[in-house]
């Protein structure tokens, strides 16, 4: 596989073949619709299509479509040139765009299979392989699209929120209340997962699942803090604020776990907390672990996570879910797996990417941590996935996992629809949280993964490309000096990337404000965005973030310290701005292309920060 | 307008206009790529493009999209086709799918405005004119893009929780209580959604928001029971019960009220349930209304409601939340609205009509309670809507509307995103259930509204073109008689359409048992859908569903007992089936054009139920 011939490149480099299969998902959708029933006749005529109320409505289409065909050129963003390092963005996979519009002429509604006859299948099949992605078995676990990560964070949190209480409901239970004899309040609450699991499939074979989930949290709602607290990072997204309220579990149940200086969940912290709740016999609801924070690309360490569940079940008897959210890293995992879908040992690796020359010799990835995080991820009981972020599929395409399918049960709203035989009797509309759902979302996630399987050959030198030009970036930017007049400024890199996203920032020499750091890179970022001038003509786009005590705890200080800023500083103003470039280009991978590229940005850095002391300058004396 | 000149047509009849703007998309798009810094490297060349790894890689590409477009082809269903009548959907329209492409190529994702500088403006313009088409102030209402109706439904309900939530919290903080002060629980729970929405503003300007905030529901979580019940018509969507699970308020807290012989909440029956629970001392959280049921395409009497909860105020103190899901029906308001954004009055309406020959004299439309069912939309506090119904939208674009946008104060998930100007400080991804979003989706909705207004001029004959042809439709199945060797048979048709969609069934004359009806039908639909044979060979496809006495209570029986079955028969068996047609063509509003569909399928409907009577023959005699 060429991985240059997967995207229509910077500068429309294979257009000619997209635009011919382009035509050609056209032209064959146009002989369907003309050969169904050839003798239907044609229910308006030429004659009728030259009218003027005609022609008038078609160039009223033109006009709008021309209209926003401006003002897309006029300010989006160019994610697919280099010159762009900053979301999680960078030019999409020729095979899903593709294969979104050869669908979307057909239509298919996810929700029902009657309604999506073709993609309810390829939805099942993807599932499957995004389980297998993660070390889950095909056939016992269960995945599905869903329009993003929020939604499939939340709908995790649902069914960990439904299956802890399951114990609970069943010792309730007349007729169901022999299977959890004997268990204490305590021992319901701590009820390990596989457990609960196994209880769902004896309430089966007993025939009282229906029964049960008449009497289930799903019916009497929730009771504040009852099933305990929900351990997040502190580096957790917003929208794990939002699932807590919509779940009507509330704010207070999130218990914030420091991080450590790399962004990652420190594990001495989670311990303490866990230990904490279990002398103060406060329940645990979930863990959420991390592989792949939105603001720093950090990965868990999602092993130690599991060692600690094991622990506590072994000495204590408390147990919880763990969920983890993989939105931004989970294709990552290709990079471990295979074509026979095994994770690999981490000196087979090595020889692997060397031998396909997907990490060169002077890089060194993954960080032993990070290799152990990435394949434990097997062992979490759920798990979000984007398809349009390290998927390099175009929005909107989320999805989640399940590690056994039987969980699903507990939603119960099976019961009418029955007719699937794609499914294994899992209904997809009433199996998930959202309902309508475009059949073409599905198709370009499944087309790409046909093109570019989930392993080393696949998403491998796709994914390779960014971790690469990540790193080489992240050197230069440890050492980039340069002189705006008498003014000294130089880069720091806030730490060497688990992934592909790198965070930096400009500081003058000599500086000791902290406040005075923000503000230049501040001034940097609005510089290079769309919040100033014309996108379409900045040299270099990015993005930034900033980093507080209030949300990361003492984690960012310790990038304050290392470019040089007192405590005291950091202490006033507890808040650091820095850029972030998550580096997706498949186009820089060549070590000559990189270096050209790496003079102009440097040089740009250069006449950016210039402009910006220069307009300051003016300010003062103005 | 013509609004033959909004679809690819049956034939593809507009595919010379179709492929040219797709063409320019495409084109327009690459020569952005390239005019972007003129001077950036080709980073590969034609010889590069031409190596056998590369061009394998392209081979695989064409290889999986021609295996989804056969597979696409071969059981997709004929959405285009008058053929197809079942599920709301027919052809979508052309500005729909060419905004969708030309957007997809620069891949916005509208969570932020940074990585949607355009599509962020344009979902907020299109959120206010879908405010605007149901009668909701522009500027003080708030409205967005969601991936479909479900999760516009249980954010719905999610804000309306919030918001009956807030006056305890307000009561309870010592800051904020003298806001509340002299009302008791009951006064507190029962404020209606009007002062709810003051005590923001209030709560805003003595900057004791943020406080309060933090010791509302979404913090504490839910207490069971302590909102009060919601009340959801028994022809809810399976929707309902997943937002009561996912909100942690329960099912529990769901009272079903019965639906009259036309499927639409019965007033009377809702009256009586809300003076029981005034009655009961029980608080009601909110009433769900239905314009546009799943099953039947019934609107509601929402102007009922608005007077019930007028009364009940008045009279008890006692007011709710009135959430409407006019996912279905949403845009059928246009028929209502002039240019001028005016509700029309009915005699205006119907000048307009035959005027623009919108509906013709034989056809009589609206009703006058479905009439003022669509008015009375603009009294309650959110509807959901969704394009891809009858917005004739491809999948997945649902919307939800907002009467007063300072509920979402109470989301609090704003202050670190202030920098947006399109939005007045309302930014996307915080004030909604979802996270990333298309952009795409978003310019899909717009531009359509840009061709096709909300209004009699826009959507008015896209609209009108299906309500005529279902009425023509339904007036013939009143009648059809036809025999299969000795045996005679005719349709029954359920009820007058309130909408376009039809339902029916066939039954064969003398026959009392409603077992064989159901069997007859059901087999009917199985041979009319994918489950057997090629789709693509089908002369007639539709849907089908199943009415109960367990969910819909005694509805059915009233067209159970029309087609002369005993009671008996209905108490024994509790369920009817039927076949379920929307009526959303374009192509058959012509007299002489439906004519010659309708010989085509009515000698359909005969060799079918021939086909059916003779393999059940077969298989006695066997």
């Amino acid at each position: 596989m060429d991985v240059r011939a997967l995207f229509l490149g910077p500068k429309g480099e294979n257009k000619h073949f997209f635009k011919e299969m382009l035509q050609e998902a056209v032209d064959s959708h146009i002989s369907w619709r003309q050969t169904f029933h050839p003798l239907d006749p044609y229910l308006f005529s030429s004659r009728e299509r030259h009218q003027d109320r005609f022609t008038d409505t078609l160039y009223t289409t033109e006009d709008v479509l021309t209209k926003l065909s401006q003002q897309l050129q006029e300010k989006s963003l160019p994610w697919f040139s280099p010159r762009y390092i900053g979301h999680m963005n960078s030019d999409t996979l020729m095979v899903a765009e593709l294969a979104y519009v050869l669908t979307m002429l057909y239509n298919p509604n996810n929700c029902a299979e009657e309604a999506s006859p073709v993609t309810t299948g390829l939805e099942i099949e993807t599932g499957r392989d995004l389980c297998q992605l993660f070390g889950y078995e095909r056939q016992k676990a269960w995945g599905h699209i869903t329009s993003g990560g929020t939604v499939a964070n939340i709908e995790g949190l649902w069914l960990a929120r439904n299956l802890k209480a399951l114990p609970l409901a069943v010792a309730q239970h007349p007729d169901a209340q022999h299977l959890v004899a004997g268990l204490n309040q305590h021992q319901l609450l701590n009820m390990p997962v596989r457990k609960a699991l196994e209880l769902i499939s004896k309430l089966e074979q007993e025939h009282l699942l229906a029964a049960v989930n008449r009497t289930t949290i799903r019916c009497t709602g929730v009771t504040p803090g009852e099933l305990g607290k929900v351990l997040i990072p502190r580096s957790k997204h917003y929208s794990w604020l939002k699932a807590m309220d919509i779940l009507g579990l509330g704010h207070d149940q999130i218990v914030p776990i420091d991080v450590d200086s790399n962004y990652r969940t420190d594990i001495d912290s989670l311990r303490d907390t866990v230990s904490e709740l279990i002398a103060a016999e406060t329940p645990i609801l979930a863990v959420v672990t991390v592989v792949g924070t939105t603001e720093e690309g950090s990965i868990d360490p999602v092993h130690e996570l599991i060692r600690l569940r094991d622990q506590v079940e072994a000495s204590h008897g408390v147990s919880f879910y763990v969920h983890c959210d993989a939105a931004y890293g989970g294709y990552v995992r290709s990079m471990f797996i295979d074509e026979q879908a095994q994770f690999l040992s981490l000196e087979t690796l090595q020889e692997r990417y060397q031998r396909d020359n997907l990490v060169p010799d002077d890089v060194q990835w993954p960080k032993p941590e990070v290799y152990e995080g990435f394949k434990a991820m097997a062992e979490v009981d759920s798990i979000t996935v984007d398809p349009h972020k390290s998927g390099y599929v175009p929005y909107a395409a989320g999805a989640i996992t399940y590690r056994d399918k039987r969980i699903l049960r507990l939603l119960g709203y099976h019961a009418e629809y029955t007719t699937s035989a794609a499914t294994d009797d899992i209904p997809l509309g009433p199996s998930i949280m959202e309902g309508s759902k475009a059949g073409a979302t599905v198709a370009a996630v499944w087309a790409t993964h046909q093109v570019v399987p989930l392993n080393l050959s696949g998403y491998g030198p796709v994914i390779a490309a960014g971790i690469v030009t990540a790193d080489w970036l992240a050197k230069k930017l440890k050492t980039l000096e340069f002189s705006c007049g008498a003014r000294q400024f130089r880069t720091y890199l806030m730490m060497d990337p688990d992934y592909h996203m790198v965070n930096f920032g400009f500081k003058e020499q000599g500086n000791q404000k902290l406040e005075d750091y923000n503000s230049l890179n501040d001034q940097f970022y609005k510089a290079s965005s769309f919040l100033s001038g014309r996108t379409f003509q900045k040299n270099f786009l990015t993005s930034s973030t900033a980093l507080s005590k209030e949300e990361h705890g003492e984690a960012p200080w310790v990038f304050v310290q290392a470019m040089g800023f007192p405590r005291e500083q950091w202490d006033a103003h507890g808040k650091v701005y820095i850029l972030r470039a998550a580096v997706m280009t498949q186009f820089l991978r060549e070590p000559a292309s990189f270096e050209s590229y790496w003079n102009d940005i440097s040089a740009e850095f250069k006449h950016l920060i210039n402009e910006i002391i220069h307009s300051e300058a003016a300010d003062e004396t103005r």
